[in-house]
């Protein structure tokens, strides 16, 4: 199974391919998507759905596992994440690729065997767990790779996607 | 002129396209996309793509006219909002059409001449300026009217488009 990992965001998109069956997995490449910080949000979205569909088509992964939002931090830039998350998660059904999705808690429990992980220990495991010479470059790519691990390391069971709260927006 | 308004959403995005040059505007047609609340998110934003690329080529607008995003309310409303608004913006940009955004301040301005409406003078202001038989329903639908209005009394200088605070994400 070739599952690709995918880290949100609008400025620089992580990802992190990987192959392989039940617990033996290597890894494939790994890379981001980035948008000019010039550009209009709607033209980076554009680009962004544009290259995420062609990572796709070059990749052809099996699945795709991305993470899900959380806001402890600055709201206006959560928002602007969640414009290039949609365009993402929209690219993905487009090509017919099954999205799975995982809180940074379950890739840190995943990855590490501890929900509450340092960053650097989770990127240490990445790099072990994929036998990987260095640690993968940009930050977002490693993230990526975490989040194809902790799919590949969680059970077989699709995880529901984000639900709304309400239906009337 | 052609001006398309849309209230951005993921559960129901209004649309509303008037027509016309300088103060003399008329409706054309409003309604609005919906998706069924039971879909995957995923599934519900490439809908949103498909059914905005087909609305913009069925009604060929010149400019579309969108909300832009505050969040007083619910943030997890707000961050699956933003999702869609996201795939609005993208499917925008890749139909060639330019990308006007308001604030609610400022089509209350340009709609009733006080930004600090309520919502109900906003309706009947549309209601009168696009000499309308009776108020639009859905509400978004009447939202998207206003927004397209609100782009037609507004200075013809484009606006900003929004911009995210940070770059590092």
């Amino acid at each position: 199974m070739r599952i690709l990992g995918i880290d949100p965001g609008y400025a620089t998109i992580g990802f992190g391919l990987i192959e392989g069956e039940r617990a033996q997995y290597r890894m494939v490449t790994y890379g981001a998507i980035t948008t000019p910080a010039g550009l209009p949000l709607s033209k980076r979205l554009y680009q962004i759905d544009r290259d995420m569909e062609e990572l796709i088509g070059q990749l052809k992964p099996d699945v795709i596992s991305v993470e899900e939002l959380f806001f402890n931090t600055n709201i206006t830039t959560g928002i602007a994440v969640a414009h290039g998350r949609g365009v993402l998660l929209c690219a993905a059904e487009r090509c017919g690729i099954p999205l799975f999705e995982y809180t940074p808690g379950q890739v840190k429990m995943a990855v590490t065997g501890y929900g509450k992980a340092e960053k650097r220990q989770v990127m240490d495991m990445t790099k072990r767990l994929l036998k990987l010479a260095k640690t993968p470059r940009p930050d977002d790519a490693a993230d990526a790779l975490a989040l194809a691990l902790c799919h590949a390391r969680s059970s077989t069971s699709r995880l529901p996607q984000i639900k709304p709260e309400k239906e009337t927006v």
